[in-house]
């Protein structure tokens, strides 16, 4: 340990996807401190303008190229577009290091989605971050160039339960998705990592809360939640010590060590410790959240009831 | 235990996806035998046809009503328009158990894929199944009828390795939509299963090693494969004795116990054991696959140069 510096970002080109708010900034503040060349992309003019000028408050040296681009990421051909012109400021070579933190939620009854509902949770929590994968694995590839991918799914990728039907299904994705490519990008030396972080304190948790049903609220009341500066910390951290899946809080990470597959261990005793724990207290908790689901039966039905849920067909 | 009959299907209504071949159709054949009413559902009237012609001689009683429909699963209106005609046959009521085995996969190197084998990987691993389960859900719902919803993932809804980055990431969804609906649908009483089963000796294998790269092969060598019949069995034990993560052979047993989240455990014994075992025999396996992959980088470079991908772009 002692011996392994990890990964220095300074004077790396590294491109955050999500990066004008939450997550995604405090990533790049970090690693602007850190003095790396920082390219961010998300939707919203305002918002990158915002975050730039920020960015250019902590730079470190006059020589680090601070860029803001804006794009949607929803589709393959938009998030190349967004990586090419990522690039095409660093000469056309690839980044040293794509984190994608893009993302988005919004928690409902499976029964009142609609179609557009679960198609959306799975633009919004999988492919806007799996199209920039794409499109990175196969520019470094192209290039012959070694770099890391690092992917952001979220407790909800190691576990579910009621109000997250078109979330969660995204984020066990995103983890199918990293464990695949950390097994096949290995034929190009291309590290890949993901995050896994607890509720944020972010615009975003605020918007998700909006839709939340009551239940879901109840069942996560005892969760305290992150700054996105905590997590962003945790999850550079966990780059810089080459963890396969990074976790930061006591909870995900006895969902981590309880839910390895074949993904790689942190650390053999301490994972040993939390697997212990969590065959013991998963179960505890899964019994409680389900007696709290049935507890729920009958004001669900009458909130139903007065939706017009059973009158329509 | 010895006073839990368990799940009998003898006069209930099941309504099965991808019941004309493979595994649908094993599981439509063992619930005929068992005295079910059989609706099938897949695209080719052909194959439909033989099937049904499979159901009649294996009838036990006159009553039984035996179906099969030609509709494709792989958008919400035409699974809703499929599950619709399959009530229309018992008078407009939800079946009594929804068993989704449609499905497919088309393993290939990621930098090698399109946008459309991405988005294709996504629908025939995920969406094929979720439409159904999304339309049956809303119908028991509002109906006020209990019922099952049962789901078909894989070994790889657990783990993954090189050349599932298009289907990985759909069965891990599935998995996901399972514990999602294993709690939301105890609001209304739905039971929720899902089969995780290894490779089976079915057509759609066959077709997939059509594609499948040659170090993805390398690994799955020691695979051994079951039947649609072993496979159907499995299944429809493991919902009769009301396992909310089935699986049948000793491998995918190793990953579950190994994967459970917060999934309930089917037997706090033997998962203890299997977990143990998992902790020390999937690092080690996954050390194996990753030199595996890592010794094919030579060779694997020859390959993408022949094909022409350092070439465009």
């Amino acid at each position: 340990m002692f011996f392994n510096k990890g990964w220095d970002p300074k004077g790396l080109h590294v491109y955050i996807t999500g990066g004008s708010t939450g997550l995604g900034l405090a990533l790049a503040k970090l690693l602007t401190q850190k003095g790396a060349h920082i390219s961010i992309v998300a939707r919203d003019q305002g918002k990158l303008d915002r975050a730039i000028n920020e960015l250019q408050t902590v730079r470190q040296n006059p020589e680090q190229i601070l860029k803001a681009y804006s794009f949607s990421l929803n589709n393959a051909a938009d998030s190349a577009a967004a990586l090419k012109t990522v690039c095409d400021a660093h000469g056309g070579t690839a980044p040293d290091a794509v984190f994608a933190c893009a993302g988005s939620s919004k928690p409902m009854f499976f029964v009142e989605m609609s179609e557009q509902d679960m198609t959306e949770g799975m633009t919004a929590g999988y492919w806007v971050q799996a199209w920039t994968a794409f499109a990175a694995a196969k520019h470094m590839a192209r290039q012959k160039r070694k770099g890391k991918i690092v992917l952001v799914s979220s407790t909800l990728g190691y576990m579910s339960f009621v109000g997250w039907a078109s979330y969660s299904p995204a984020k066990h994705a995103l983890r199918a998705l990293a464990d695949t490519l950390h097994s096949e990008l290995l034929l190009y030396g291309i590290d890949v990592h993901i995050f896994f972080p607890p509720t944020m304190e972010t615009a975003g948790y605020e918007t998700e809360n909006l839709t939340k049903p009551k239940i879901t609220k109840r069942i996560e009341e005892a969760d305290e939640g992150l700054t996105p500066e905590q997590a962003a910390l945790g999850m550079f951290r966990g780059v810089e010590r080459g963890e396969a899946h990074i976790t930061v809080d006591l909870i995900t990470s006895l969902f981590r060590a309880s839910t390895r597959g074949s993904a790689p261990k942190n650390n053999w005793i301490l994972d040993a410790i939390y697997d212990s724990i969590a065959f013991i207290a998963t179960p505890i908790w899964k019994s409680s959240v389900d007696k709290k689901v049935v507890a729920h039966r009958d004001e669900h039905r009458a909130y139903l009831e007065q939706n017009g849920f059973f009158g329509d067909k």
